[in-house]
């Protein structure tokens, strides 16, 4: 039994309506709507549906690294809606950053039709292919039209952008949807152009109400790519023959459903595995003991000089993060370097890999574990030396920074506060299950090398697609909007640097508004410490002005005013603000000031302990 | 051991060497090279290495249709070289196919280097992402330079080129090379920013010369799409279902890679399949038996109006051809349709389809084939009314077809040669494995409707992306130049009308030059044949001129003087014409002439009689 269809004003409302509805059938969940006309009948589609979150955000930019953000923490596709115009234009930056790293959004402009292009019609311009080759696809869509062939092929459209978003190769997908006026849902007279004729239900229900059954019109299941036998033989003899094979997981925001496996691959070998804060390999429930953490201090010592270089290394992920990692990665010329990665591009700038496995890295990894199994009928490989040295030199790296840290401050009680220390302290005392949006530049490297590795496990959050400083802010606070409609308890936390914050200032009164359980946390040092690390630094004066960007006013000034505000200065009140705030997390931005110098001479003595540490560890026992 | 590195003159040998080697290492085996100078490098190095088939092709709109038909044969990538300028661009219809219909080619375009461009030097354009959308990659290569890092770059990057032109999602890929002088492998003065220095091969050997095993410097093994279980489980139970389940195989020249799954499929669900010629599965060593052949007839005739519609159609490959095919689809509003493709498009215009599977089809079919048998614990499905209704339209339609043209050769014994005739002809006259490249618009109608069914396997060829009538002779070229090497004994056989020749005439200056064993079968009707059977035919001014485009001098005239030409104007002079052909099968061209008028009244009473036939067969045990 068809229900009776219901009646429509106009076809922009149906049409919209149609649009919507196969989104939702689809499994979306949140659209972040900036405000304008064109867009009008979108917004009321959205708004008027019972399962959609829908978020206003005046700023599109802002917008869209909001919808980023919820897409990070949901795992799912996230619309943004705009008018024409240059609205879309703000968009550019988030969705350059969610093609490079693969996340699903689905960005919905409204356009005028095409007699208003080219002819003088105001907030008129092109906006086809808008974002070049920065989605995954883009498609013109037809001006509305009342007829049961344009809304099958409407629904379908819906369907296909929502698949194309999610993958195989996710990331965004951007339709442009021309609409006549009148764009509210104004009634019309029988008859009129843009009427619904009252037959079209009757005459052709499911393009009008979709499929009966309530699924989506057109179902894309999903795939995932596999080997073939013979290659996953032959990489399974490459990893049983290597002496010393290595395992390095670099970012990767899908990490978490590889970790298991990837860490069960790395036990069969009985090799080393080093996974960033980034990977999702850090830390797992059914991992039994976490990987090495250290790789920034263990890349930084004697080991590899001492026990030769790995003659097998599998990366997942992104390119190392840590200078020392990159470093040894690129003296591998001869290494046989295995990349499993889905990506399109082989994550390997030196170009120095022998294979790219393209293929869905769990599946992949438990197929080689299940053929080394095999091959050794025994579960796991015995201890070398080899794996031995590493986790002797992951012990001294872990013990080397809590000392040096603790001799610091105790040589220097009055010392400004430090980075090492407030990424330290962040390890130490954020509550179980908090997650953590880390901005790029220095924060992510201090954190790498610095946090140490965590009691309690945080979900780490990050934009390493192309790795800006931008919409840190508010892909945060994305990132929070989801996690509280998830029912997380535990707060979040977006820890950048002030000249990232400088650049994202206006998110902070859109997360006033939301009123999230959120800190901004900002590292202010004055200035973009990561180019006292670079050779510009020895030229002082551009330096100064256009690296550093350090002559500004006071940040706190620069906060909305009803921001709640507090500063750190030093280890005690670092830590009593961070417990202040998970006892009562409100939405607050926490000012930890730290000096440059006292910084970046605090992180070289921190690398020469630990790497002392390490290479003493080497007298004895290995040659 | 390595072996101790060659010298090069100048980097720009060098870096096309090692282009060039990477590419062959992937598999390469044919490059179509149009003569210019900045291309010089890439000539030098194709021409020097002794793996490839190097072709040279003045014209590049000829070389890319050829590498597309070198593709088609060979199932594997095919490169192009040119030199910059307009060069480029006449590549672009043959890109446009090959992206169109996942055929694999390799462009790479030579340009002037940067302080070249916008500045007045001759020949130079942007040739950056100079095919848009239509190639699966774009990259725009680094200028030549000495250096190992530049190398290991260019040796990973030939290998993602080819792997990216492979697949998943083959397709044409465009390298953009910037070259500067010397272009010629001059030697220059060490020192000079261009030379290659000594220390280059022996300091970083793997850069200069490639993996020492010979294999490419990065392996991206192939991957294929997998469904997960839970889809195939639904999948399989709709199929299960269905009481009137119906297969229709339409054009994919990949099809011979599952004709066999889909028989098998069929058998098992008790469905009849109708596979056009295009499909690849209408002949298969496998097949005990051959799918169903005259869907054309079959939609055509009142079958469906007696049997019912099916409530479950799953379709290969592209949408129908046949006009009645494609009317009885569009009909299907409520049935359930399962597409089965890997395209990223859904090939569904009349977006109908409830379902999209972008899986391997092989896998998919054979999958659900399995969980069929377990579900019915028997191998096939018993007769059903309804496979034997279509059994039985079947052959009907093909006893129809025999009769209807015997009868009318023999009331009109002196009525001009006809299309139907000549399609049929072929089918009965060529020898078992040639190869017929057939041309758009009506021969590949004719064929799918009247060719009937062949007594030998042909191997069928198309241009079914966008379904041009350009470059229809050059891509014949390319595959009878693989069927050639391949060692195929069978002729090639090109297949068109005279529009679609008039538009690629100096192919057949090529076509001369190669000397291939190839009949090039021009169906003369004066005119576009196809816009008789159009709306348009009732608006003769406009007809005549710009749509039957028919006011030309004769075909013959047009040709190289020293084509050999023959021609047919009756049964008799067609088949000894085709037999001569065969046993003495040089390149040459027959002219076939029929008069359209009467082709076109045969066409409708070839259709009447098979309905006719089709419906009698109802009478009685059919309700």
């Amino acid at each position: 039994m068809t229900p009776s269809p219901p009646s429509w004003p106009n076809i922009n409302t149906l049409w919209a309506h149609a649009l919507v509805d196969e989104l939702v059938r689809c499994g979306l969940k949140h659209v972040c709507i900036s405000p304008g006309s064109r867009s009008t009948p979108l917004v009321v589609a959205f708004a008027n549906h019972p399962d959609i979150e829908d978020i206003s955000i005046i700023d599109e930019r802002q917008a869209a690294f909001v919808a980023l953000g919820l897409s990070l923490a949901s795992q799912k596709p996230v619309a943004l809606v705009c008018t024409s115009g240059t609205a879309a234009a703000h968009y550019y930056p988030a969705i350059c950053e969610a093609s490079s790293s693969g996340v699903p959004l689905i960005v919905l402009t409204a356009d005028r039709p095409p007699n208003l292009h080219d002819a003088g019609a105001p907030q008129a311009l092109d906006q086809t292919r808008f974002f070049g080759t920065h989605v995954r696809w883009f498609h013109q869509v037809a001006e509305p039209e009342p007829t049961a062939e344009k809304l099958r092929y409407l629904r379908a459209l819906a369907c296909r952008a929502f698949q194309r978003a999610s993958g195989p190769n996710a990331g965004p997908v951007h339709l442009n949807l021309p609409f006549r006026k009148p764009l509210e849902p104004t009634a019309l007279p029988e008859g009129h152009r843009d009427a619904v004729p009252p037959t079209l239900g009757t005459g052709d229900p499911m393009a009008m109400m979709g499929r009966p059954d309530n699924k989506p019109y057109l179902q894309t299941p999903p795939t995932h790519a596999v080997l073939d036998e013979s290659t996953l033989d032959t990489i399974a003899d490459l990893l049983a023959n290597a002496e010393r094979p290595l395992i390095l997981a670099g970012a990767d925001h899908r990490g978490n459903t590889y970790a298991t496996a990837l860490f069960e691959l790395a036990q069969r070998l009985g090799a080393p595995l080093i996974a960033e804060p980034t990977s999702g390999v850090t830390r797992h429930a059914e991992l039994q003991k976490p990987p090495l953490h250290f790789g920034d201090a263990v890349f930084g010592s004697s080991l590899l000089a001492r026990c030769g270089q790995p003659d097998l290394v599998l990366r997942t992920g992104k390119a190392p993060l840590s200078w020392a990692a990159a470093r040894a990665v690129r003296s591998w010329a001869h290494t046989t370097t295995i990349l499993l990665s889905p990506d399109v591009a082989p994550p390997d700038p030196d170009h120095l890999a022998g294979w790219h496995l393209r293929a869905n890295p769990r599946e992949t990894l438990q197929a080689l574990s299940r053929r080394l199994s095999l091959a050794t009928e025994r579960n796991s490989a015995p201890e070398s030396p080899w794996l031995n040295a590493f986790q002797m030199a992951e012990a001294r790296a872990e013990d080397s920074l809590r000392a040096s840290l603790e001799r610091f401050r105790l040589a220097q009680p009055d010392a400004p506060l430090t980075a090492p220390e407030i990424w330290n302290s962040l390890g130490e005392l954020l509550p179980e299950g908090s997650a953590l949006m880390i901005s790029n530049s220095m924060p992510i490297r201090d954190v790498d090398a610095f946090m140490g590795r965590r009691r309690a496990p945080l979900q780490i959050f990050f934009n390493r697609g192309v790795n800006g400083i931008d919409g840190i802010v508010a892909t945060g606070l994305g990132l929070a909007l989801a996690r509280r409609e998830a029912g997380h308890q535990a707060p979040t936390i977006i820890a950048l640097g002030d000249v990232a914050l400088r650049h994202d200032l206006s998110a902070l009164a859109l997360a006033r508004e939301l009123d999230l359980p959120l800190l901004v946390l900002v590292l202010d040092n004055e200035g973009g410490a990561i180019f006292d690390e670079l050779p510009i630094a020895d030229f002082p004066d551009v330096h100064t002005r256009h690296f550093l960007t350090s002559a500004r006013a006071d940040i706190t000034r620069s906060a909305p005013s009803t921001t709640r505000l507090h500063e750190a200065t030093s280890p005690q009140t670092l830590a009593s603000a961070l417990k202040a705030f998970t006892h009562d997390p409100g939405f607050q931005v926490l000012v930890a000031r730290s000096n440059r110098e006292v910084d970046r001479d605090l992180r070289a003595a921190l690398r020469a302990d630990a790497a002392t540490l390490i290479d003493h560890g080497f007298q004895g026992d290995l040659p």
